[in-house]
C-alpha cells in the first residue's frame, strides 16, 4: 500500500529530524514508480555524453556525435521547417514585419494574409492568454478539416486545443480514473505516455497483446480476453486506447478491423480513446490507408451514437513535426456537455496552450491550396519529407532483417521501427547481474559504442521472453549508409562478446 | 467518501444500460470538485457577451465591448510587448531572416545576435523539443539572473524551465500529496490555482489568514493557528505556498517578516513554496521592496540549509506580460537529488516546456544591457509600462476607496487590487435565492450591467462574513476614466436597488 507507506514514512522522517516534505520515502509513491522510457535511463546517459563531447577532446569516444533515435524529434535531426508556417509564426511573433517597406520581399502574400486573420483572432497579440479550450477561429478551422477529412459534421465546441497530444491525454486519463481500481486497457507494446500516466493517476494499465507475427495486428479477441481477465482481478475497465498508426510498431489497422474495435466498446461500454498523432505518416497508403475512428464510427449509423470517443492529434508528428511549439488537440465525440464543462474547468487551470502552438494547429489544418502562392513551396516540401521518410523506413527496416538474429515488420506508419532481437543467453545473465532488462543492456552498450540512442523494448512493454528496441528512422538520408554500418557493427560485436 | 461514490456510480450507470465512462456521476470526483474561479462562472458568461456583441447589434447592451479584469492578461488590453523580446522571437521561428539583406533595416544587431546565440543553443529549431528541464544555456542564464539579483550561488541543474509558473507549482503540489490527508498551507485569500490543484491531486488545503486591516500583511502567530488547527484534525502538514508579492491581495513582505517565516517552516518541517512571479511588480519599492525567499534563506545561515524551497517564477507577468507563449521556471533549494531526479522525469512526459515560453524565459532573466543597441528602446519601455501600472494601481484604489462601502488596501505589488465591499441585507438575501455567493451576484450584475469582468471574493477565499472581488488594474491608461464611471454608476445603483 503505498499511501500507507507514504505517512509512515513522513512521520518516521520527522522522528530523525531529517528533512522530509521532499525526500524519496516521502512524497507522493505514484510519481515515484511511474516510468517513462523515452526520456529514462538511456536518454539522461545520452545527455552526458553529448556535453562530454562538446567539452572534451572528441577522441574520449569512437564517435562525435550523439544521435537521439529515442524519440520522434525531426527538427532536431535536421528536418527543415515548412517555409510558409515559419513565416507565419515569425509574423505573428512582431507584426512590426507586417508594416515594413520589405515585407513583400520576405513573405509570401498568403502568409501575410494569414498571420493578419490569426492576429485578429487572437486580439492582437501572441503575448495574451487565449481561450482555454483554444482560440475560437481556430477550433472552427480543426473542425472544417475534420469534416473535410471524414465526411462527417465536426463540431468547435467539441474540440480542445492543447500543448501537444500527451497534456490531452493526460487530462481525459485523469478524468477517467475515479478511483483506484479503474483499469485502461492500452496496447502492448504501447507509447509510455500511457503507462506513466495511468501510474501517475493511481490506475491500472490492463494490457492487450498486438501481434507481432501479423505485423503488429490488433485482434478483438486478444481485447475480450485481456477485458475478461482485469474483470477476474477486480477492476472496473472504463477505457480502451488505440495508437493507430501504431507507437511504436508502424501498424495501421485496417477499417473491418476498427469496426470490430468501435462495436467492442459498444458492448464493453469502454471510452475509445483513438491517439491518431501519425495519421498523416502512413507509408503504404493504398495497402493500409489511415482512417479515423471518427470517420468508422459515424458509418456505423445511430445504435452507436452512445459510444464516447476522444480522438488525439498533435503538430509534433506528419511532415509538421514541429514538437518544440507544443501543439495538438483532441476532439470529443458522443461525450455529455457536463462532462466538457469539466474538461474545460480543469484545462483553465492551466490558462491555455501556448500560442504558438495553437496557431501551428491553424497551419497544419488549413494549409496553402492549390492556387495559393505558396502552395508550390509548401506542396515540394511536404512531399519531399514524405518520400524521404518512406524511403528511410524501408532502408532500415531491410537493415534491421540482415541482423543476426534481428526480425523487423516493415513501417507502414509512424515514425518508428521496433525490431526484434535475439539475445544470447550470457547476455541475458550479464543483464541479470547488472540489474538491468537484457534489451536495456543491449541499448545501454549500443549507445556507448556508437553514440546511437534507442529504447528498450522493456519500456514499451512486450510479450514476455522477447526483446526489442524502438528506434526511429529519423536519421538524414546522406547519414543513413554510416548510421547502419555503426549499428551492425556493433551488433556483431555485442553477439561475438557474448556468445 | 467520493472514491466509493465514483464506484458505485459505475456501475449503477451500466446497469441501466446509459452511457458511463465519462458521466459527471462517474468520473474522477476531484475534477468535478475543483473550483477555478478566475475563468469560472464570470468568465465564462463574459466569453457568451462577448460572442453575442460581436454577432449581434451592439444596442443589445448597454455596452459595446467586454473588459476583462478577471485575469492579469495585460495584452490583452492593449499592453505593447518588448520590441527587443518579440525581435528575437520572430529571428528564431524564422532563421532565413537572418539571411536577408533587409535583416540589419528590421532588426537591432544585438536581437540578430541573441537569436543566433538560441538558435546554436537549441540545435537550430524551435521545432524540436528540447532537454524536458530545458534548454540548458537558458538554465544557465537563469541561474546567473538569480545570483545577481540575490548574491548567493544558484545551479542551472535547480533550475527546470516550465510552460509558465502553474505547471510547475501543479507538479510540486502532485509530488508533495502522497496521500489522502496531506495539508499544504495556503493563504486567505489565495489564487485559486491552488485549491484547485490541491482538490485535484485529493490533498487539503489549509487556510492561513492574511490582515486585511494591517494591508494584507502575514503573521506568523497566524501562521502557527493554522497548522496546529490542521494537525488537530489530522492532517499531515507538508508544506506551506506563500505568494510574495501577494495575488490577489499585492502585499509585499518585509525580510524581517520572511525570516519569520523561514524560521516557521523550518521548525515545522514544512517545504516552502514561493510563489514570486510578480517580483518586478513592485510599486512602493523604497518602502516595500521585493526579496526573494532565496536570499532571505541563505542569508540566515547553515543551520537553515535544511529548509527545502521551492521559488517560482513566470513570463506572463512583470514588464514582459508575455502570457500567451507560456514560459516560466522553479528553482529547488534543499532539494534532495533523487526527488530532482523524480521532478525530471515526470517533466519528460510531458516532453518539454514550448520553445518559445523557454526563449522568452532567456529574455526576461538576461534583457538588453547599457551599451547595447537595444538598450534604450528596451529602457524605455520597460520604464513606461512599469510608471503606467503603478499610476493606474494609485487611481483605482482611489476610485474604489471613493464608493460607498468599499475599502481597498493600496497595491504595493501585482496587478490587482481587492477591495472589500459591504453589501445590503437585501442583496446578500437575493444572492441565497440565487443560490449564489453574495460577492458572486454582486461581479454578476456588474457584468451584465457594464461589460467589466472582475473575480468575485468567494473564488479566492475569505475572511468569513467579508466580500470582495479582485479587479486588475490593466485596462489602458485613456480608458481608466470611463472604467470607474462605468463601475462607480453601477455600484450606487445596485446599493439603491438592494436597500
Amino acid at each position: 500500500m503505498p499511501l500507507a507507506v507514504a505517512r509512515r514514512n513522513r512521520y518516521t522522517m520527522n522522528a530523525d529530524g531529517a528533512s522530509k516534505g521532499l525526500s524519496l520515502a516521502s512524497i507522493n509513491q505514484a510519481v515515484v514508480k511511474c516510468e517513462y522510457a523515452v526520456r529514462g535511463a538511456l536518454a539522461i546517459r545520452a545527455e552526458e555524453l553529448r556535453e562530454e563531447l562538446t567539452s572534451k577532446a572528441p577522441a574520449a569516444y569512437p564517435f562525435q556525435r550523439i544521435v537521439s533515435c529515442n524519440i520522434g524529434n525531426p527538427q532536431q535531426l535536421g528536418q527543415q521547417p515548412i517555409t510558409f508556417f515559419r513565416q507565419v509564426a515569425a509574423l505573428t511573433e512582431y507584426p512590426d514585419l507586417l508594416k515594413s517597406e520589405h515585407a513583400a520581399k520576405l513573405f509570401a502574400p498568403d502568409a501575410i494574409a494569414r498571420a493578419k486573420t490569426l492576429l485578429a483572432a487572437i486580439g492582437g497579440s501572441t503575448g495574451a492568454y487565449t481561450h482555454s479550450q483554444g482560440i475560437p477561429l481556430i477550433r472552427q478551422n480543426v473542425a472544417k478539416f475534420i469534416e473535410e477529412r471524414d465526411g462527417f459534421p465536426a463540431d468547435p465546441n467539441d474540440i480542445f486545443l492543447t500543448a501537444g497530444a500527451s497534456p490531452g491525454v493526460q487530462l481525459i486519463l485523469q478524468t477517467l480514473i475515479a478511483h483506484e481500481d479503474v483499469g485502461i486497457m492500452i496496447p502492448v507494446p504501447q507509447y509510455p505516455l500511457y503507462t506513466a500516466s495511468i501510474a501517475l493517476f493511481r490506475g491500472n494499465a490492463v494490457p492487450y497483446f498486438l501481434h507481432e507475427e501479423e505485423t503488429w495486428g490488433l485482434s478483438v479477441d486478444e481485447l475480450a480476453r485481456s477485458v475478461a481477465d482485469a474483470k477476474k482481478k477486480g477492476l472496473d475497465v472504463r477505457a480502451l486506447c488505440v495508437i493507430n498508426p501504431g507507437n511504436p510498431t508502424g501498424a495501421c489497422l485496417s477499417v473491418e478491423n476498427m469496426r470490430k474495435i468501435v462495436d467492442f466498446c459498444h458492448r464493453e461500454k469502454l471510452v475509445l480513446l483513438a491517439d491518431e498523432v501519425y495519421q498523416t505518416n502512413s507509408y503504404m497508403p493504398k495497402e493500409f490507408p489511415f482512417n479515423s475512428f471518427k470517420k468508422v464510427l459515424k458509418s456505423m449509423g445511430p445504435e452507436y451514437d452512445s459510444v464516447e470517443l476522444v480522438s488525439f492529434h498533435s503538430i509534433s508528428k506528419g511532415m509538421v513535426g514541429e514538437c518544440g511549439r507544443r501543439g495538438g488537440y483532441f476532439e470529443c465525440t458522443g461525450v455529455a456537455e457536463d462532462v466538457k464543462e469539466m474538461l474545460y474547468k480543469v484545462a483553465s487551470i492551466s490558462l491555455c496552450p501556448p500560442a504558438q502552438g495553437q496557431i501551428m494547429v491553424d497551419l497544419m489544418v488549413n494549409p496553402p491550396r492549390a492556387g495559393d502562392a505558396s502552395y508550390e513551396q509548401y506542396k515540394s516540401e511536404v512531399d519531399s519529407i514524405y518520400e524521404s521518410l518512406k524511403r528511410r523506413a524501408e532502408r532500415l527496416a531491410a537493415a534491421f532483417n540482415k541482423l543476426e538474429g534481428v526480425s523487423c515488420q516493415p513501417a507502414q506508419g509512424s515514425m518508428y521501427l521496433f525490431p526484434q532481437i535475439t539475445l544470447p543467453p550470457r547476455a541475458i545473465e550479464a543483464a541479470r547481474v547488472a540489474k538491468l532488462e537484457p534489451d536495456a543492456l543491449y541499448c545501454m552498450e549500443l549507445l556507448n559504442a556508437t553514440g546511437v540512442c534507442v529504447v528498450p523494448g522493456s519500456g514499451f512493454h512486450q510479450k514476455k521472453g522477447t526483446w526489442h528496441f524502438r528506434s526511429t528512422f529519423l536519421p538524414p538520408e546522406n547519414d543513413m549508409d554510416d548510421f547502419i554500418q555503426r549499428i551492425s557493427t556493433f551488433h556483431q560485436q555485442f553477439l561475438t562478446r557474448y556468445s
